[in-house]
């Protein structure tokens, strides 16, 4: 029986979700992707897909989701703010749901949201973003408590930096250049980081957990 | 000119929101009340009302709509959860983009926003509840940030305990028994911190203040 | 009868410390004052005298203790760091306990301890001053936590900003000048604030208020 | 040239200090312990012999001290509150000092800090312990802030739970026996986690670790 992996929220494939993917895939998880999944159907469906391929539930999950919703307050659109929100927290809580229900009867496997510097902190212009991933959060840290104790590993990763390698807009190059080689986090090893949290024993298992370039102020 | 006040997500007369309700209006304030508006065309009525009856925009909003929505997760519904977050999250973005726009061209005025414990803890049974508020609370410091400086008065209250007052269910009465006299919040004293937030000068503003009875264990 | 209050840590007549003894004289309370009072004689001799005069404990005590101990880490001394420590921490710890064992007795009473930014957030060149005051609010909160159920209030203010009046340096005038008029935190705003929280009823207490300026950052 | 690691504040041999120290070991550092050194001549000299030996600073450090202080307030005498900051947070400084002294100037290294809930949390009988962690953990942060930019990588571990191994006292079978086999954290998956941290490349680095058994409620 194979052991599997499921990351939702993976965009192009340079980002950290497909990093994942593959860091996963070289671990010998038989791993499998989806696209932001705001709706029931897709996410029950795509945790079935991993039970019909390789038997079981998948032994983790990362729900990597997020648009980094920027803009004025003042000329928001309704839809724009919802449209965060279900990106992110209610993507999360479809996720955490389905997580809840197949994974952990089996008291075991491993649960990772993405967070971001808006987690915890609410500026302009990022409210509706700020608002999106401080739910997101509170939906980890919720399922941590409850599901823990049952097995389930839930962790939230605070990403604080921009992530090298994801085509955030077309400024990029010169924000590479001015912040330097390692001034930007690596996908690489922002995927050992998750891999790390997945391999973590029960007996010492990290909430959350944070990660930034060594040059980033905070 | 009448000076106006604006309490949203009034429920039961006996509550918070007609304390409120009853003391701004003991402070000379002209004071409209609105239940929950999860839609945008009732939130802007809503500050139109004050406008048209009084000649200008509310002086003081306090937007106090909660549901302490509570149940297992693995059961939830879709429905339930972005329930939690229309009422706490989505209408305190409409209430703060309406005091943004319409308010803050002033120059002065207060807006507050109710939280609770789950505010900044998620704990179960309270997951959708703790998302709903983490984001209402994200909307207040993202509010308290871009608008602070332009005279606008940005407050979040912590509310932790139990009010007395408010029916909370047909337990209440053992609760009240169980805890004394002061053991619960006193809504007149909540009041009092309320209109204590608005009578701040802007040289010393509060944007989060905790509020809690004596005997609450924290 | 007389009732009775203690500010420790007065410094400058135009400071904070002497604004608190001002306000508080004015409410009726025989108002007494101590510099910094590192040792434990000095705090017990300051309670004993408020005993003497008024018959009783005071039933106001402000720990008003701070230094903004600034500068760079690798050259800083053992007695700079420590100093820190002896002004902010020891001496909220010697002060708490001495209201633990004079005021909680009497099942009344508020003690309330002057934090600042750097409670909450340790930046260089801050790091002696953030590690005693990170220290002083651990105090405060730890004797919320055992001496409220007693009837004792325990309050800590975030004090968020430069305060108008204290002669910081002599760079004042131009700091002044560009935040302008009600940039600065105003003395006696931040004394109504304390005298605030010493009036909020035991039903609804309030643990740590923030305080700043409009225009203030964070 | 061999490359050093430093671990103060060895306690029993049992202990996380102890396992630290092999762990290290283990992976080809030539590793020095040292108990706890409050004074300022026993840190410098910690670091010194760690230079004599492999002729370059120790690239890892993990200040480890703690004392779980605990007792009443209104009869806890000054030497105990003192003491546990003496080891906890003068300890802290002493030693980041060194580091940033020594380490930093080579512009890279890792010095890690043992935190405790207790560093987060202020609560009774444990007053003075968590004034002491709240002070270290401030040095940590500021020390990451100034330091983290020119290469040394600075992280606080928030051990949260039981440790194995660590004889707290004499009821410790009748705790492991009610939390479980890994109701307790294990010292090797806690050295695992110190030196994951020391094995981040700097374009990720974690300031911030919690860590605690799957069934500890937070």
């Amino acid at each position: 029986m194979a052991r599997g992996a499921l990351v939702l929220g993976v965009g192009a494939k340079s980002g950290l979700g497909g990093a994942l993917c593959e860091r996963f895939a070289r671990e010998g998880l038989e791993t499998f992707a989806a696209g932001r999944t705001k709706a029931k159907v897709d996410m029950a469906r795509a945790f079935e897909t991993v039970e019909k391929v390789t038997g079981a539930p998948p032994e983790l999950v990362v729900y990597n989701a997020g648009n980094m919703a920027a803009g004025p307050l003042t000329t928001m659109t309704d839809a724009f703010f919802e449209d965060a929100w279900r990106v992110c927290a209610f993507g999360a809580f479809l996720c955490g749901r389905e997580a809840a229900r197949r994974m952990a009867p089996a008291g075991s496997g491993t649960l990772i949201f993405t967070g971001a510097t808006s987690s915890l902190r609410s500026r302009p212009p990022f409210i509706a973003f700020a608002a999106a991933k401080a739910a997101e959060r509170a939906v980890a840290h919720g399922l941590a408590r409850e599901f823990g104790p049952k097995g389930l590993h839930v962790a939230h990763v605070i990403v604080d930096g921009v992530i090298d390698g994801e085509l955030v807009n077309s400024r990029m190059p010169q924000i590479k250049q001015s912040l330097g080689a390692d001034g930007m986090l690596d996908i690489a090893a922002l995927a050992d980081a998750y891999w790390m949290l997945h391999s973590q024993q029960r007996s010492a298992w990290t909430l959350e957990l944070d990660l930034r370039p060594y040059k980033e102020t905070f």
